[in-house]
């Protein structure tokens, strides 16, 4: 350990708050703060297990075994994009439900992907002396790129192991994961959607809440159900109220660490534009729904994720127009600077004059939130053309995302892995390509609604007469040019795209598929957009950050855990209630509770029950706790983690956070924040008395 | 008649397709054309009582009477906000339907203002007169709306007549309208929602239509109903296939007689506006919708109201990003140049030297359509705010709408009358006020929904640091500063609005009701974005546009109609179906096919029946003719128009037009575009077998 970070650590103490902020690196957790808050001992073996127990899924959510026997359980939120590809136009599984009764009947996910983390090395070193001061930010990206992958790629090959290097503090470190991969994974069991999701778009984001939101998959390797000892073991009691809980998942991103300018970019540029995104969207796709039964099962996967998304930003947005939360951000950016000229001047006193002498200068630490202001204004004279073309914003369907690869893979293969654009290196490849060739059926008519709605955006921000509008249109309107792209295009199933990859450069450009000709058409402006992106913004920020988030550690240690990443955390908090306008939410509800919402709204959808369960009321226990709150940790990403108590057990399954939790991208609370799971004695109750599932029930309590 | 008015003619020839374009002035109407293509007379009388029975609903429709007792027709969603302004938590009218037995039972509207247009003078050259070349814009904008006011005020003291200065071609001509008003307007029937809306949003602007759009008022006088012989006797029969029709009705806006860069502008910057704000309104709509059936009766006019736009603002913007449709446009300005070349060098030819002098030479034209450029390309510097604050679109919200009155007419009762904002002036004070004292309830919980919506957009589109956006939301988020001014006002009825309009400008300045802070906050930047509006934009377009319509005039005389202006008009065409990717659709569906589409959707909303049409199919004929569709050209504010054949007897309700007529903002065409009305028949039909209203039948049909 380096000894200025000990001096600075013991001059500035950590952050003196015994709040439960944090989702930590499994790699670094906060054993002294469990210790000291909860007087818990946190051991390798609970970690190890939590690491190895713990899935991502990359339907992009994640899930946890609970059985020996590879069964494993997520959110049926996070379940349904699988289970609507199961499904087909007479026979709902969203809708229905679904459970195998026996190992034969078990349903294979066209192509959903899980990972296992095995280990995590830090490469930061590594990384960073790929780049020096005096290289153009173009080639410091682009050595950046290349290292990474170069490191990917060796541990691949060495390992076996899918590789990826995780950037982590916004370019603080660098850590290798190295993860197991299943791609054989089944279907198990579901429960109905109404049950699932009970209040829909209504509820979501809502408190209290009565969501059995659990699915089960089973991982199979070569055919035969993965067999381990790593799974948590399903709790019959569930937690109590102020219970130490921990949730064990994949946090999506957050952006506390970010600098006040890049937050006030988030607030008057990214996000207008986001919402303004989502809510195209979502009107397109409930027209669409709207039509027919059949349109409705269809859209029903995107139009949740899309309202999800509406709801999320909205919260967001509402949160950084809030001036407290605003001044939050300051003053901890304030407080950063403070630290510095602490920090430098305590060093300075020591005799280890030599390492003080590298110590970030406060100047430094001005600079550089300066040199991220300045990247912001940059940033915003692209950042919508870059949605829309890079990120694709402009032609969001599975049709263009297909052709686009097609497109990409033909010139990119014959590249070195290490300069290929980043999807497409060696590392990576098995699981695009696991995608790619997914079988899951697509829909003609869902994917011209997508288009016209993406079509009509471009030319609303970028204008009709815009010269990428036109490209894009070429001679039609969006919604004539979305119907011309989608009765042009053989990209439908998963053979012609085989054929074009396998075909490369030459089966590409003799194409005259509609979509590959409109991917090939708008490739180049799209790759010019991304290479400024690259170039202009992740790699100065990248940089800019590395050096705040030394001065961070400097000052503080690793006291706080680095933005979310989509990779394994862990998050701790207490189980509890909070009040709302006087009223006291208890930490948990009940089945009953679901019953009395039902008929107080009517039983009209969103808050129409099941069958099953209004013909099973009277044999369920009302009193059985539904879902459960606590003050740990979450964000998006999060959805289908692990509760688990102190002995490692699965107390609940984390789905959703309150509306209070929506701004916990930017900024941690707990006042009335929460995250929300499904107690783990509501499944086994239903499970029980209504989905006569005693073999399921017991692979997971052994009784 | 301007000798070099037929000259033109003469030479030029009117326009040569015999198209059914046109929303024609009752005082200029296209008598030669009706007689060359249909063979029919349009002769003084039946074109007197079509202008004495047509009516003009404050609600944003037309309508027509329909007996010679003040009872009067219109479309259920044209009435749908009076009924839902009747109706109460416990009561839903809209859901359940409505009828008075007996008059005794009619419901009195709280706020439904009706118009019957008396008398039209042409004072174009009274308004011109009163604008001198020599006059800077800022000042030739107010002698115009001086003189207009003035016109109205005279016209108003001396005949007691609501008196409108209408602008027409854009600022070609100027008439003035006089009206008849009634205020005491009763509800005598309207059906159930779920078959007058049947299909909702899903089949709005679609056709083949199964909708029962109709609902019966009846105007009062002195608390007696209104005595008439000027109605529409209803037909028993209904219109057949090719049968020549009429609408007369009062169409909204149409923007065909725009320049192209005027039309640009509306592609690339308003509508983009347009419908970004209109998908922010409604999915807060539909989010408070979802939340209880109480909230779902209180927000169903509004929700209707702004998926009505979404769809007509969506149809709009398709056609404007499409390129034939600009390339008409560009075609019809090229046009117009080289008629006016062609008026000139025939008009010089012309012994009448002096004449010849005063036509608007083509350099005049080229000019004029590029002032209209300049002018657009200053508008979009400031059209957002002007939307934002002036037109209100940043305070979505009844009760803002109520406190803004109360400010200003704070500041302009004491001006003369003429010097007013145009909507304060003396013959508009009556209208106002009756609509701002209006004791319909307004709803907490959806004023705080709409202003948190509203407010979210202005900072969306600003920028939370904006001054104006942080003087709006005063140190709140959106959401916090909505429920802070919905909390704070006492403006929800009409006693604290008519105490601050008596008190005048002393009670103004006292009041700290939370809206009318924000409204006097708001004031002075609205005003001055009015006063930018009004004289850099409105006042040179009428200008520029006067040019425009003489050497329109000049060269095809008037056989183009003015653009709608919300005033009455008379439109023809020909009853008959058309080709859809080659399925024919039939001029009319029935009743047997509104069960079809029913069943067929699985009764799911928007789709399902009211019971009382479920129990009574039996005894309908359901063969009856339910919709029918003809070329005549409508636009919104046609709703409700009475649709007559040659007799002047009523044949239909206007309701709506097909999505093939969403372009007809810009152009004209009849390939697809048709109106939709419902059947005069079916009216009979339902009410005789479902409604037993055997005394409205008689009323209708003397029978």
């Amino acid at each position: 350990m380096r000894i200025h970070h000990l001096v600075a650590l013991a001059v500035l103490g950590a952050m003196t708050t015994l709040s439960d902020e944090g989702m930590w690196l499994l790699n670094d957790p906060p054993r002294e703060f469990l210790k000291r808050k909860y007087g818990f001992e946190l051991d390798d073996s609970w970690l190890e297990k939590a690491k190895l127990a713990s899935v991502r899924l990359n339907s992009g959510g994640s899930g946890g075994f609970v059985s020996k026997e590879g069964l494993l359980v997520t959110n049926h939120h996070v379940a349904a994009d699988s289970i609507e590809k199961l499904s087909t136009p007479g026979n709902d599984l969203l809708k229905a439900g679904f459970y195998a009764v026996s190992r034969d009947q078990e349903l294979k996910c066209p192509d959903l992907e899980i990972n296992v983390l095995q280990e995590i090395i830090d490469v930061t070193g590594q990384v960073n002396a790929a780049v020096t001061a005096e290289m153009a930010l173009a080639q410091a990206s682009s050595a950046r790129r290349a290292v990474m992958s170069q490191i990917e790629k060796e541990s691949l090959d060495k390992t076996g192991l899918r590789s990826d290097v995780v950037t982590l503090y916004n370019g603080g470190l660098y850590h290798l994961y190295r993860y197991k991969k299943y791609t054989d994974v089944r279907l198990v069991f579901a429960p109905e959607k109404q049950i699932a999701a009970f209040g829909g778009d209504v509820d979501n984001f809502e408190y209290p809440r009565m969501n059995l939101d659990v699915t089960f998959f089973r991982a199979y390797e070569n055919g035969m159900p993965v067999q381990t000892t790593n799974f948590f073991k399903w709790s019959e009691s569930g937690p109590s109220d102020g219970d130490l809980v921990f949730v064990t998942g994949h946090p999506g991103a957050t952006q506390r660490l970010e600098t006040l300018a890049r937050i006030l970019h988030r607030r008057d540029v990214t996000l207008p534009y986001s919402l303004a995104r989502v809510r195209n969207m979502e009107a397109a796709l409930r027209q669409f729904s709207e039509q027919s039964v059949e349109n409705r099962r269809q859209a029903a996967t995107d139009l949740n994720s899309i309202a999800n998304s509406r709801k999320a930003f909205t919260g967001q947005y509402q949160g950084l127009l809030d001036p407290l939360i605003l001044a939050r951000k300051k003053s901890a950016e304030r407080s950063l600077i403070d630290a510095a000229h602490r920090a430098r001047s305590q060093a300075s006193g020591q005799p280890d004059s030599a390492a003080s002498a590298h110590l970030a200068a406060p100047d430094d630490v001005q600079e550089s939130i300066e040199v991220v202001a300045v990247i912001q204004a940059k940033l915003k004279t692209f950042e919508k053309e870059h949605g829309l073309f890079e990120t694709g914003h402009a032609f969001s369907s599975s049709l263009f995302t297909a052709a686009r690869h097609c497109v990409r893979l033909a010139d990119e293969l014959p590249k070195n892995s290490s300069e290929r654009l980043r999807e497409y290196r060696d590392s990576n490849l098995e699981s695009l390509k696991f995608q790619l060739f997914s079988p899951a059926p697509l829909y003609a008519g869902l994917e011209r609604a997508k288009l016209t709605a993406s079509l009509t955006f471009l030319a609303e921000l970028l204008g009709g007469g815009h010269e990428l509008v036109q490209l894009a249109l070429a001679g039609r309107n969006p919604a004539a040019r979305a119907a011309e792209l989608v009765a042009g295009t053989r990209l439908f199933g998963p053979e012609e795209r085989r054929r074009l990859v396998a075909g490369g450069s030459k089966a590409v450009a003799e194409s005259n598929d509609a979509l590959v000709l409109l991917a090939k058409a708008v490739d180049g402006e799209s790759r010019k957009l991304r290479l400024r992106y690259e170039t202009e913004v992740e790699e100065p920020e990248r940089q800019a950050y590395a050096s705040l988030a030394n001065v961070r550690f400097l000052a503080y240690g690793k006291s706080m855990a680095p933005d979310a990443t989509f990779t394994l955390r862990l998050a701790f908090g207490t189980v509890g209630g909070y009040e709302v306008a006087g009223e006291t939410l208890k930490f948990h509800t009940t089945f009953g509770e679901a019953f009395d919402r039902s008929s107080k709204l009517e039983r009209q959808p969103p808050f129409d029950l099941p069958t099953r369960w209004i013909e099973g009321m009277s044999v369920l226990k009302l009193s059985t706790p539904f879902n459960f709150v606590s003050t740990a940790d979450t964000i998006g990403g999060n959805s289908g983690s692990p509760v688990l108590n102190r002995a490692g057990e699965l107390v609940g399954v984390n789905f959703d956070r309150n509306r209070h939790g929506l701004v916990r991208n930017f900024v941690y609370t707990d006042v009335q924040a929460r995250h929300i799971a499904v107690h783990s004695a509501s499944v086994l109750e239903a499970l029980r008395k209504l989905y006569s599932a005693p073999l399921l029930v017991k692979e997971l309590t052994g009784n």
